[in-house]
């Protein structure tokens, strides 16, 4: 290397150094604000998160450092690996941004929060035409940005995807979402057309809070969870944060007449913190840990949550565990009766509670319609219609609300893209379970409760280098093939069959 | 006001509100770090709140602020009241420390770190000379910080104790304790050879935590607490902490087999609280809400822990609630019991736990030994003999091992002059108390339950001017006297007289 490069690189590390200790208070705080902020407090901590992020943003909008992170991608070949990830990282970010000055970025930003203003108003009331305005607003927003791109996409919508999954395309995911309809519409119709009665009255049988704050510390026991780098805490809508690299925190909620949602909130967000306390420590000092995708992570996660959470095998470990804990929910429930109503197939209008099976039909209807909106093939007040519609053509249920139909998510608040990683991550984990099964006996791992084995392959093969290769190249590299939802098919399939005595 | 004064006033004005978004992000994290931050993300995380300290530092360090705020002092009494008390302020600081360097005051700060790891060693071994250089080198700081004064004052310990009591002096403080060992010694004497005998068995019988969290919301609702601007939490070790002007944090503990140390904590971490939650908004846009004294905010704490809550009234107010809360507990004790137990006697070893008759003994034995280390008369080693005889002399028992002795507290590892500060919160509020007495019958607001009435008074006399005024001032303003320990010490006798049944 260079002594020019070397002097770049040791520039850039600095400020993004002192970034990073921006971002560890950002994300500290934003911790602080879902999970224990009073209400009146919170207008001012979020004037905080603006003044601290407004000041991360403008150490990356120096001129030196911009001039130096594009000297290091013009040198790229000639850095280590993980130096070469960073530099083309920057590079796409300056790509992206730097025909936006940060007048109209502040002018985007308002935009976006008044969308947020409004959807939760237009919700509250279950009135669509109360966000439409905004939402046209996000889209000119997200068209402005688009057309500020030096070489922009032809298919617009693809420069959007990309950025949540570096390198997907609508021609990608018509193909892979395509196969996914043919084979799971049909299934589904068996579904519901099967005789088979699966028990759940015990399912809302009510608990108390300390019971299920118990089993939920059991679970991140279970799962390989390390407390001493990591806590537990409660929030309305659980999520995972990471502020550094010794401290990954998982929220969850305890509804009394609801414990399974308890239980898979928190294998599935225990499944995120694994990765994020799994990744390699060099990461941090190299400031790549937030290189992998949305889809990445969501694999990962849903992997915990479903492929394990939701085994026979899994069902079997934790059962005398339930009994123990939660004594009059569980005294007359079998444990088959147990992994029957966890993976209980039910067309439903919220996609947070759908199952399994019904989840990517959910994922679909939004990119199907995500997709029109970007190309400006439906008017925006038409949307609720084909919302509905697409619900009963794929689920063969209607919202009578827009609170329940196309307002539920937050998502369209800020941009359009993000929703297909939700449906990746299954397509990702269903191939990499395949390929972990050709090394290691799963279920009777599960069974024995010997998690950690599995947690050694996944930081072996998955987590390693998730921050360092494309979706495309990563998928590959673990399993040998590209991606292909064709794994995650054969698993609904062959679990959804048995379950449910199809012939 | 000039214009020249105006612009200036506008520009220390804009750097002290960029201060407060750091100083509010600092004590966001402080928070976190007590309350939940995992145990090896805890060295990360005191970076970070180095870092931020460091920005807030520079801020004022910058001679365009330092330039502007003494300009502002010297045209002080062309300012309006709050931001008089600013630039005073700010001039009091820069008299502090104008003199020491940035390189020094880093020094200083680690002589200081290293003081707090040698103390948690040394606490840990109960072996004092494992903390003697240390305490040595925190002398060692002081003296030196003293000796950059401009003009120092004859007696050292004076501009110690100035720095958490604007204006007490080692002449008052010999007055006031002189007068309080001269009341005090006998009637401790006396009481201990009373036959009262106190029933103390239920108060350590065994309470779960979620029973503990119900009481301590329903004292928190008692006194007045704004749930919408405040939260409760818990740790170790009981603290207040105002992140923002909604915002307001208070923290309790739950011991299965000490019910009263939480309810106490509450009532006295609710008072800092209330103070906090009371003062004028427009201070925190002045900047001044850190003008209030240690003593200044003892005072209310303490008032609301031992005026409200160990008075007759307030056990009679809260004794249906707990035997409601603890049935299992409270059955078989009367509400005179529970009045009894919560203001034992009884000479102890360790100053949080003490009750409130010998408090001020355990205050007058640091002050006793602060004075000598100042002045040079003692020499660092014979400091434990010298504890344990004052503890002795005063309350009739002596530690057998430093950790219960002079390795208690954590005060020593960051100077001197604090401690007063606790005791002088007690005669002021003893002052106010009677102030109050004259227009409220506070006895029965108390046993209503209307406790807001005398929050309103507070509010109006005692929280409205404290950032204005130096507690000199502030106490004449308050009862039209200047500061004595007289009322504290009558109160005492009337209410211990009558409790022990001493002739």
């Amino acid at each position: 290397m260079m002594d020019g490069l070397k002097e770049q690189l040791a520039f850039v590390n600095g400020v993004l150094t002192e970034e990073d200790h921006f971002r560890h208070a950002i994300s500290l705080i934003n911790f602080d604000m879902e999970t224990i902020c009073p209400r009146e407090g919170m207008s001012e901590e979020g004037e905080l998160l603006s003044f601290l992020d407004s000041k991360a943003f403008a150490l990356r909008r120096d001129p030196a450092f911009v001039e130096a992170a594009e000297a290091l991608y013009e040198g790229r070949d000639e850095l280590e690996e993980r130096d070469r990830v960073l530099a083309e990282s920057l590079h796409r970010e300056y790509v992206r941004t730097k025909n936006i000055s940060a007048e109209e970025n502040l002018r985007f930003s308002r935009i976006m929060n008044q969308a947020y203003v409004d959807w939760i108003a237009a919700k509250e009331k279950s009135d669509f035409s109360l966000f439409a305005p905004s939402l046209s607003a996000v889209r000119d927003v997200e068209m402005t940005r688009l057309s500020r791109l030096d070489t922009p996409s032809k298919e617009a919508y693809d420069d959007l995807l990309s950025l949540y999954e570096r390198g997907m395309t609508v021609e990608k995911l018509d193909e892979i979402f395509g196969a996914v309809r043919e084979r799971l519409v049909p299934m589904l119709k068996k579904i519901m057309a099967s005789p088979k009665k699966i028990r759940r009255d015990f399912a809302s049988r009510k608990v108390d809070d300390l019971s299920q704050q118990k089993m939920a510390e059991y679970l991140l026991d279970v799962i390989g969870f390390d407390k001493s780098r990591g806590v537990l805490s409660t929030t309305e809508h659980p999520f995972t944060e990471s502020p550094a690299k010794d401290d990954t925190r998982v929220t969850t909620h305890y509804y009394p007449d609801m414990v399974l949602s308890n239980i898979y909130s928190i294998v599935h967000e225990g499944g995120h913190a694994l990765f994020d306390m799994n990744q390699p420590r060099e990461n941090w000092e190299k400031h790549i840990t937030g290189e992998k995708t949305m889809g990445q992570h969501e694999s990962v996660s849903r992997f915990y949550e479903n492929r394990i959470g939701r085994s026979e095998a899994f069902i079997s470990l934790i059962y005398p565990k339930m009994k123990e804990i939660f004594p009059e929910l569980m005294h007359d429930v079998s444990e088959r009766e147990l992994y029957e109503v966890v993976n209980l197939v039910e067309p439903s209008l919220i996609r947070t509670e759908a199952d399994e099976f019904t989840y990517t039909f959910h994922i679909m209807i939004r990119y199907e319609i995500e997709k029109m909106i970007v190309r400006g093939e439906a008017k925006i007040e038409d949307l609720p219609k084909i919302w509905n519609d697409k619900y009963e053509e794929y689920l063969g249920v209607r919202p009578e609300r827009d609170a329940e139909g196309i307002l539920q998510d937050v998502h369209w608040t800020s941009g359009f893209g993000y929703f297909p990683t939700y449906a990746l991550g299954n397509f990702y984990n269903a191939m990499y379970f395949n390929r972990m099964a050709e090394e290691l006996d799963i279920e009777d791992l599960i069974r024995k409760g010997n998690i950690s084995a599995i947690n050694d392959w996944m930081r072996e093969h998955v987590w390693k280098k998730a921050d360092l290769l494309s979706p495309a190249e990563w998928i590959k590299d673990i399993t040998g093939r590209d991606l292909t939802p064709d794994d995650f098919l054969d698993y609904l399939e062959a679990k959804y069959s048995a379950l449910y005595e199809l012939s």
